[in-house]
């Protein structure tokens, strides 16, 4: 696989981890950090530690995992780690996991003396396909997602595809719902190719070509003043539904989920706003009700999921802006929708 | 007194509060927040927002006075105020205040919704001189000063004189430390004008030409790589001593104090090290001196002392680093000082 050249940074896929420790060692770095959760401190840390045989100037931080963690008193607590262990600006942080250790790492490292070295090694297909390219950061306040952070951007991202290997079927499924979205917002071709694969385990062509799209988007747009916006697809409702749920839910959604739910009711939008053909939504509809499960929303809940969409940071005074479909594979941003619409969207796929 | 041009955003200094009510008008955002500390509150916010008549879009947010305030708890505090009033990515932020108030404000400002618009206005002499350009912001943890921050510049400043009116006599001369040092570092012509100055209350010309220095010196080198760590002198051994004082003095040391302390042991060691003439040494000496009362250091807190300079996020690995001079008016950066020859210097103060 092709190494993809992103903004100053390279993200590597063959031989990813070996190249990361050449990475360090050229780095010429006083210290090294490696940021984990218990996951994967078990799972994917052994593989990078037996390659670092060499070296004798880093220290491990874990976390416990999940998105509780990523909330300021954990990034403290990273920070004060890191205070301790003597971390100065030639200092490099090496975030291993998912989402969380990449968002949250990523913040703690470009916050840190106002800002140290910092790599991503994403261990998830969610982290590799929309975590590791694009420079965000971000912490939750308040249950808020990401409502903290800042654009910095990695200086490499190392992509292993033997760390998909040990993942749960619901962990994979998560990641594809975003290389799904790919494809709907820019590349047909891609999303019918992705229609035809064994989804239950996505090769490593497909995950390299969801980090181009991702990675073409981002360079054009970094600060998401206008084409970034098409990645927001789906996530307009669907962040609202993975809040309502993360609060309400034992078992909640995971953010593949409840963007296969917001990608369900903003095509259905489409169709009624931007002129997504019938055939297309339907095709888009059952595509997805395949691959994730039915959630039950109720209507009793619409006032709190429409708060939350209020909220989200994309949004500009008290409109809700929307990033819909014109076809499969073409996007138009900036739709401002209405609670009627929202709800009506809602109801569609209530009603599938 | 013209308008300082920095790195894309300009310092006022005539009619500077019109010059804001001007900016806010023409940035059309969605809404502002004005940050105050007590102290701001009462003396300053009154006359600018005497000038908000026309506005109904912004509201206030205070936090306590003092470096106690630039936690990160008072800024959790912030970001939820912020989160509260609904601020949007078109909000803008606008700092009044001392370097407390515009350094955790900037931090709250760019990294809320990984960062919108933020303005200063600084009301110490200190915040005037030192805090107004260069993009540091940042917030203390762990009582290490700026430990967590980000380099992000301000949309504008604005630098009104008439602030400077209500200060007490102590506060003008921590402010006056800093611009001393910008004399030191590059303009022996400066230093001069300064000498000879009612330097009780400064003119609006002498914090005109300290703007423009520290200007010239950051807008060269914006991230600390090189020449910016002019502005160091004095800070290595001032900012331990200040720390010091901090945690052991029930009435400590201001930032200025502090530094005048810095920068006497630190002609010192110039002398020592890098050539500095005697006579300007003593040149130095009498003057700092003469403005700034004798402090106590004793050797038992040497220790401590020499700790606080190895955690200073300026250095790398186990080194301290100073910035020395070579005459009044030239400055020489990475000088390595052995835990002996700080010592020294600081048992050289003590003598005085």
């Amino acid at each position: 696989m092709n190494t993809i050249l992103s903004d100053n940074y390279s993200v590597y896929f063959d031989n990813s981890l070996d190249e990361l420790v050449d990475f360090i060692k050229k780095g010429n770095y006083s210290k090294f950090f490696i940021l984990t959760d218990e996951n994967t401190g078990e799972h994917c840390l052994p593989l990078l530690t037996s390659k670092l045989t060499g070296f004798n100037n880093y220290d491990l931080i874990e976390i416990s995992s999940g998105e509780e963690s990523k909330t300021i008193d954990f990034c403290v607590g990273v920070w004060k780690m890191l205070i301790d262990f003597g971390a100065d600006r030639k200092s490099l942080m090496i975030n291993l996991g998912g989402g969380v250790i990449t968002d949250m790492g990523g913040f703690a490292a470009s916050t840190y003396k106002r800002g140290i070295d910092f790599v991503q090694v994403p261990t998830t297909l969610l982290s590799q396909v929309d975590a590791s390219v694009g420079g965000k950061t971000g912490i939750d306040v308040d249950g808020i997602k990401n409502i903290i952070g800042t654009f910095t951007m990695p200086k490499a991202v190392f992509i292993a595809h033997e760390f998909l290997q040990s993942l749960p079927p619901r962990q994979i499924l998560s990641g594809l719902a975003e290389m799904l979205k790919h494809g709907l917002i820019v590349d047909s071709g891609y999303w019918n190719k992705l229609k035809n694969s064994d989804l239950k385990n996505p090769s490593v062509e497909l995950v390299h070509r969801s980090v181009e799209i991702k990675n073409e988007i981002t360079i054009e747009d970094p600060h998401e003043k206008g084409i970034r916006k098409a990645l927001n697809f789906g996530h307009t409702i669907g962040h609202a539904v993975e809040t309502y749920s993360l609060l309400h839910d034992k078992d909640s959604l995971s953010h593949g989920e409840a963007v296969a739910i917001g990608m369900i009711c903003e095509s259905y939008l489409a169709h009624k706003k931007t002129g997504l053909p019938s055939e297309e939504l339907h095709e888009i509809v059952m595509v997805l009700t395949d691959l994730y499960p039915k959630y039950t929303i109720k209507e009793a809940s619409f006032d709190e999921l429409l708060l939350n969409m209020k909220k989200d940071k994309k949004n500009v005074g008290d409109e809700i802006n929307c990033t819909l479909l014109t076809h499969i594979g073409e996007f138009s941003i900036d739709n401002v929708c209405t609670a009627d619409e929202l709800c009506e969207s809602l109801r569609y796929y209530i009603n599938l």
